[in-house]
């Protein structure tokens, strides 16, 4: 099945890096969740991921499929055309932003526009931060924080969470003594200027808690990182299951939540919330394309097993590189083709049927969903 | 491989919605584990599960693949006459009902008798509830409760579970103290006319503990739910490794512990406490046919990787609409047919041996187990 | 993809049992996780790993397919016969020995030499039950202990954990108080004559910690159980996600942890904390050959997804029959070189890469890693 004419709405990706940060940064650092430097050197290019993206990079660049070629011809081509041919080959709609990542490093939001419409995704733990750093008091923080949130950019169509990366999805119920507490051990800190890090479970709990106030009053989605990532994460506490209690929450009955990365590997948990709960939806990026070919494929398949083809969404995850957004659109199209293909052939769904799940999958759930 | 000529013996499923009741019951409902208005509406219409099955139905009842199509065709053909198309369609030799569900809405046990050979379970949390209504004092309930357990009704040939939907499966030794004070707090609600849920750990465990001394002291099966199911369960909790302090106990070690639905998404570690306990069986029904095809064939195989044959038992689960008994018995036969034939192309079983396990996992397996 | 040119490293096995002890051991005890007799003397009989294999053994014996013909066979061929026909069909460049599992009945490690190069594993639970019978103070002990792991057999050239199979992988600092408690628990066991079970938390996790702290000292690796075994362990602790404070340590950066037997069903996750981890490997023992072969496949899939080639290693995790080491290297090379072709197929690794993957699976990874 020929997905190519479906114009994709990436709903999570991340900024490009300015090009005079790319001398600094190892480029097989994209392809990889590790950050030790014997990843990133050498194991993190023994993968099926990485091999098989050299060669279609190469591909689209004109060189020869090794590091170095790539590397070359990246130089030659320029970062604008570099960009350029991945997004033309990519073919988005519109593009969702969490520019919370690498902040200090990456293109502003608004240069996207070029490439497909864009909006922003705030991350609330870089909001957090800075505003940490801006507010010596905690009711003065407070307040800031709360506005920011009520009040975002109308570019913000929705908000997003990395706690998962910080005390994990256990979340509790905030507990404002215990929140104030973490603020003053972070303001100390950063009167010391030191760089911070919201990773203090009462307080990364409060944040979470308020966006999720924030967002019921507004009528956005939250996204929440599920599942792997780097190893700053503990996996024990990246499981989807763990937002019960939030999801059970009568405040937020109208936040929808939106399980990031397909879970993986929680891949069928997160399939089952998105089944039972109307407020929950999934997603592909990351898992797409960073997997093996069969491993893409069996994230689909394990989605389609039990999740309404109305709840699964698309993103790619993309992060720094343009050729991130290319290969997850490429992948994204063709895996989730051949997923309905079999589908087709298994009985599962008509031609129709399948046709319209593509179109869902790629488009339609998420500018339902972000009122794009 | 051809299974029809295996008449089934159905090991796990409830009773029929008695006509009167249908009319104010939404059909889509009977597709999904979720109960929120917005899930039965529409999202659970979106799933393949819900796709295929109206066009299976609709070529069994001679309409047109659409729900609107086939609720006429339901009308016209009247409750009787689908179900015996249903139940024709499907084969049983005998079925295991849980006449716990929805008992007040539900046609009699000994009704379902005209379709094969019925046998009930006894849903040891309805039970309880039962006579916390009916006894004031904890000792009269607790005398009623065991004399209950240890002298069913000859029909009786199991217990069946729900704690994993109540309180999790990670089921602690009884506390009679606390048993007792839960019991207080729900004869209260009794006493103020309220409907009982027994949900109060305490409780929940003194329960299922008296139910395996009973199943121990009368030689019956204790079927546990596991895994997936409505969100009233948290998934967590529904993993039945949990069981393992049960597993393990010395006075339960001739108690069989059937896990049913294929402890999805934990089918692995089902199918694992199949393999090195004894008295341990698991069973596919509800992952067959609330799965898409390439899940149902899934689950078949992640038990086939490590579980005896000797061990695996089918059910449908089917509860409320006669559909579901004939769409679970034709898909258990199809799938389980199919996945066999790969073990013989794969050299893993030969045609004589696949034969046999299909009528095993069909047929066999549960007549032993339950004296059938 | 033929592999049977590439000779094996072993990188995790087990001693053969003495043909003396030969006669009262259950045959098909060898083939399950499982001891209760009933599971030995029937359902064992009833998995697929037992039927395929039966057939397997009894061409290489040259005799009838059923387990009483197989016994004969063996029987009439001697021990070392049918050894030698397993291991020359087997073909194992080396074999890494944890000669720490049923260590009265088996044979001496350096008479497998006969076979392959044999190094050691020094399995350290059996160590410490070994000193604490021998020492009969806590710092007598302690001394001896961390002689003993300093210090080792030149032979020995890793470590061996079963951790999990006593108190689980959620290994906690160590605290001496409670480790010396533990110590006189079990030296009062050792002065009644009693045969001494090391599974007291803290002195099993303070084994494992001077463990670590001898391997970093030493650079070797150390091999955790992980995943499914028999039913002394409790499966819930035995994910290797437990690891991480380990993993995250500052002191144990550089000693590699080898996550045994694909930690199956833990599978993704290992081969995760592998991908991102420089110093975690990943093994397929025991998942090769135990499962059908839809699930050894499926477990060399769900590595290749996302872990580098230069991190997974192959193992048999045969012991006590030879007939072990046969089918683990047999279905090791088989289902390796099937998978690989469905990456050339899938255009995820060129055939040359494909090639050179399975020659770092079966052999360089492990070779590199253990200095061999």
């Amino acid at each position: 099945m020929d997905l190519s004419a479906i114009p994709i709405v990436d709903q999570h990706a991340h900024n490009l890096l300015r090009p005079e940060h790319a001398r600094g940064f190892a480029y097989p650092s994209a392809f990889t969740e590790g950050y030790a430097a014997e990843v990133v050197t050498r194991h993190a290019q023994e993968t099926i991921f990485f091999r098989r993206s050299m060669r279609e990079i190469a591909e689209l660049l004109g060189c020869e499929p090794r590091l170095e070629a790539i590397l070359e011809a990246r130089e030659r081509l320029g970062f604008e055309e570099v960009a350029r041919r991945c997004f033309e080959a990519a073919g988005f709609e519109a593009i969702l932003l969490d520019d919370g990542f690498m902040p200090d490093r990456v293109m502003p939001t608004h240069w996207h526009n070029r490439f497909a419409r864009v909006r922003r995704l705030l991350r609330v733990e870089f909001l957090a931060e800075q505003l940490i750093a801006a507010f010596p008091t905690w009711t003065a923080f407070e307040e800031a924080f709360r506005e920011a949130l009520h009040q975002p950019d109308p570019e913000v169509i929705g908000f997003k969470s990395i706690v998962a990366y910080r005390t994990g999805l256990a979340i509790e119920p905030p507990d404002p003594e215990a929140a104030r507490a973490a603020f003053q051990a972070l303001r100390q800190q950063a009167e010391r200027g030191e760089r911070l890090r919201l990773a203090h479970k009462p307080l990364n709990d409060w944040v979470v808690w308020r966006t999720l106030e924030a967002a019921a009053h507004l009528g956005l989605p939250v996204q929440f990182h599920t599942g792997f990532g780097d190893p700053d994460l503990d996996l024990r506490w990246a499981t989807p299951l763990h937002l019960r209690p939030l999801l059970e929450h009568p405040d937020f009955q109208r936040v929808p939540f939106v399980l990031l990365h397909a879970s993986y590997p929680y891949t069928r948990e997160a399939g089952y919330l998105a089944a039972v709960y109307p407020h929950v939806y999934v997603d592909l990026g990351l898992a797409i394309p960073f997997l093996s070919r069969s491993g893409m494929a069996s994230v689909v398949r394990a989605f389609l097993e039990f999740t309404p083809l109305s709840k699964i969404m698309f993103s790619t995850d993309a992060h720094l590189i343009p050729e991130l957004f290319y290969l997850g659109a490429r992948w994204g199209r063709r895996i989730l083709g051949e997923v309905l293909e079999e589908t087709i052939r298994a009985g599962d769904l008509t031609v129709m049927e399948a046709e319209d799940a593509a179109e869902a999958i790629l488009r339609r759930n998420a500018r339902a969903l972000y009122g794009l």
